[in-house]
């Protein structure tokens, strides 16, 4: 495939992309005040052609301001919503049928870097070996129960580190590729 | 408190210490074929003079054929055995109380560093705001299921990196110290 499935995500170090109710605010409480730093998002975000993410994802993206995905082609994951909310006719895209289904169809339309967001989009990406590229943010927090960022799989997934460094907040931030299985 | 409570451990990148039957054999597979690197280990073991783990970790080790914690005090945490096995009689403690009464009690017997060990231990000194210091080293692989390394917590554990790095074989060794809350 010429196309890339990529993750680009922060987590606690206990594995939790959220609190139990979508609440980012451990992340926010644990970056430093006033700090710019974007930990590499909008130099990602510029790589990409296209965002997949699921509705709960999408529906947080929507509250905000500004629509950040400008520009992009934008896939949201619904067996329930049939098509986009009226505000957002010409800016997404709703896809009711399975990720591998979708991976096909993503490489037909010549897309090639797609960003996979979202706790259950990211682990059915991983459960049907789709994403190539990993690159978690881990945030110095224990935060005990939340939104986990990894699920069951159907095998291991082994995966090479590409890099790893840490900001002064204490981040760590590390990039994996998705070694290839050789089908037995 | 001059006493310190660190944890040393290994996990796999979705935060497990081992598969659900308790094997490390997707450990041993990502490590460097006949590296003989062992990630600070011992000089991690050497600094401490105090070893807590669970029953669980303690018949892993037990079966080793060399018993690994010569010279250091062992407490093997248990509420069913009343007394070590014959042989290790003069190897381990057994202590059924809670782990905070542990704690008090190491703390009166002058135990200056204590290497915490095991998932449900670690996670019961954590749960009671006991550990100071964690070293994590996470092994590039996924394996979807298996004995997690963290659990749920009272409150959030807010952690600040002492360092990170990384090794050939793609391990990530991060070093975080536990900042103490502040009661309110």
């Amino acid at each position: 495939m010429d196309i890339t499935f990529s993750v680009f995500i922060a987590s606690s170090l206990d594995g939790y992309i959220a609190r139990p109710n979508g609440k980012l605010d451990w992340l926010e409480k644990s970056a430093i005040k006033g700090d710019t730093e974007d930990y590499g998002y909008q130099t990602f975000l510029r790589s990409v052609d296209c965002i997949v993410l699921g509705r709960n994802s999408f529906e947080k993206v929507a509250s905000f301001s500004e629509w950040p995905y400008a520009g992009k082609r934008v896939v949201v994951l619904s067996k329930t919503l049939k098509e986009p909310p009226a505000d957002f006719i010409d800016k997404i895209d709703v896809f009711g049928g399975s990720v591998e289904l979708l991976a096909v169809e993503l490489q037909h339309y010549r897309m090639s870097k797609v960003y996979v967001d979202g706790g259950l989009t990211i682990q059915s990406f991983l459960k049907f070996d789709l994403i190539d590229e990993i690159t978690i943010t881990q945030v110095p927090i224990l935060i005990g129960r939340g939104i986990p960022l990894f699920g069951d799989l159907r095998d291991d997934i082994e995966l090479e580190l590409v890099s790893s460094h840490n900001f002064p907040s204490g981040f760590v931030q590390s990039q994996y590729r998705v070694k290839r299985r050789t089908k037995n």
